[in-house]
């Protein structure tokens, strides 16, 4: 049988487990997973784009595991009362192909993606760093302030979003749940990011935006850009790349999809794998700026289906569905429709 | 909410309906979106190699759904009791991403798979053609068999298999299933084929095998070649290929995993929809061989999914599922976790 998870259950997984434990615990495991990046089976994610947004299918496989994700990104979606991003996925044994786990993947992306933000940062940003500015207060806000509070003791952000009530919402989801955060709002991108030692841009508009400009960016800042992540989506003028060295996490996709896409062929990029192993440098001085251009790999929902599995299992959470059945006989397959009309099962009870 | 169907629910649907039903009534599916090939968005599938098998996800989609599918083919699953192939897979409204289904899709590609056969069979066959040679006789063989009877009007099989036990599994079920169908078991596929008017090759093993020979091959014979669909994995010798035209589903897929792998890249195949359409010729006379080397589509489980929703809302089966949670606010998707913490709903109650 296989376990399934639903969005309700992963919120209890986190509810139970709070910010910080489900935050730590997860970077545990992604960073096990880059620092084993070589033994992995990539390929860019692949991506079917309409007129409003895109669905996209992300696998990758190690000896023992293969994963997936489907995912969508359309930005309109909250007019309609959908969320921009929704997504689920499956984890199997790469031996025998039986599915073990089917999980929402809508709130763990979001998870994962701040785990993934905090991880680049960790190795990227000035040790001292203390304070951030979000632009872009949307769904994925909470999860990066959060991450970055719990894994780089970041204390101070700046928030702005071109729409006010969502920067409302996100002030009051951290009061509650990060009171000791100290927050403050602006009425622009150049006002909010004046001063910080990380900028996160985590925007939605599927367009070649440009949030951040080489003006904005100070001596010694790290670039967490994450809204940058699709053909046609950039956040970042060419010239911000420009600024500094550009970390990417899976090269050949970021550049057709990352704000690297507006870049030449030639434009050199490190991935985080190798600076997470000690291959390549990462920051060389505290007046450097370095630039994270995120895009969302394959690998960090592996690392975020293995921790669900394992954070399920010791929860005692989840549901076993029947979608690949063990049979009694599995040559047997047509054995299932006889059964069900005969009342019987020929289902193995695990 | 996303309906989920499991692979009990699917056998309802099949036990309620009946088999005729079930063939007849995909096949309808099946013909409307061959019929509109054009106007979907196709790939060839993105496979996962193993030493021990393969998985893979079939992507497609049309103006209005996606449908993907996960499918593994381990040869070997049968010793360790599980099946060689399992599959699951979704369909998402295209405009907003949204997955309206998860459904087990293990019986269903058996269905659809046999409901291509026939489909492909119907246009390529024969009309006269009363008689089928069925080789392989595992989990997929009483689908073709029933599919060909229900479809075509086979009345006669002729049955080998290297394991005597999957074909006696075979004749008991189809005793049940499709009492008047004539059936007689040999022992060897050079006898099986001679005199029969279709022959149907559906065997498991992943290897460059020669399951049939040109010496085997009659004049007017419909070769259904199933079994050919991985690179490393043939069934027909390259001899059969030059027997008569050779039509294939989604060309760019079945040069990398049929049996046309064999052979040179400019060696004349015609695409299933193409004749389907009217666009191609088929058959031209009655001594014609014709071959179709199957592989397996992503548009045939589009269409099989579109046959699932709908069956499974017409016969009220099907348990209802979020893993993309409708929220009250969509860019509060943090509440989620807020609100199971504090014994609340965050979702909207559809």
């Amino acid at each position: 049988m296989t376990t399934l998870l639903t969005t309700s259950d992963v919120a209890r997984i986190v509810a139970q487990q709070g910010p910080s434990q489900v935050f730590t615990g997860m970077l545990d495991y992604l960073l096990a997973d880059f620092l084993r990046w070589q033994e992995f089976d990539k390929c860019a994610r692949v991506a079917s784009h309409s007129t409003t947004g895109v669905i996209e299918l992300m696998p990758t496989a190690d000896h023992e595991l293969y994963s997936f994700k489907f995912v969508n990104g359309h930005p309109n979606n909250p007019q309609a009362g959908l969320s921009t991003v929704m997504a689920f996925g499956a984890l199997a044994q790469v031996s025998t192909g039986e599915p073990i786990l089917i999980s929402e993947l809508t709130l763990t992306t979001a998870l994962r993606t701040a785990v993934t933000s905090a991880l680049a940062a960790r190795a990227l940003a000035r040790p001292d760093s203390r304070s951030m500015a979000l632009i872009g207060n949307g769904a994925q806000a909470e999860f990066q302030a959060l991450a970055f509070h719990e894994v780089l003791g970041i204390d101070t952000l700046h928030l702005y979003d071109v729409d006010p009530a969502a920067t409302r919402k996100l002030e009051n989801n951290l009061a509650l749940t990060a009171p000791s955060l100290r927050i403050r709002r602006f009425d622009s991108t150049a006002d909010a990011v004046k001063g910080v030692d990380i900028v996160t841009t985590v925007t939605a508009d599927k367009a070649y935006a440009t949030i951040l400009t080489a003006d904005m960016i100070e001596p010694g800042m790290h670039i967490n850009a994450l809204g940058g992540d699709c053909p046609g989506k950039t956040e970042l003028h060419a010239d911000v790349l420009r600024k500094g060295p550009v970390f990417v996490e899976y090269e050949p996709q970021t550049r057709i999809e990352g704000d690297l896409q507006q870049m030449p062929a030639d434009f050199a990029v490190t991935e985080l794998w190798r600076v997470l192993t000690g291959l390549a440098a990462g920051r060389q001085s505290a007046r450097d700026v370095t630039i994270f251009d995120s895009v969302g790999f394959a690998l960090e929902d592996f690392s975020a289906l293995r921790w669900l599995r394992d954070a399920a299992a010791r929860h005692g959470i989840g549901t076993r569905i029947e979608v690949a059945p063990r049979l009694q006989d599995p040559k047997d397959l047509f054995g299932v429709v006889r059964a069900v009309r005969q009342g019987q099962t020929v289902l193995v009870q695990r």
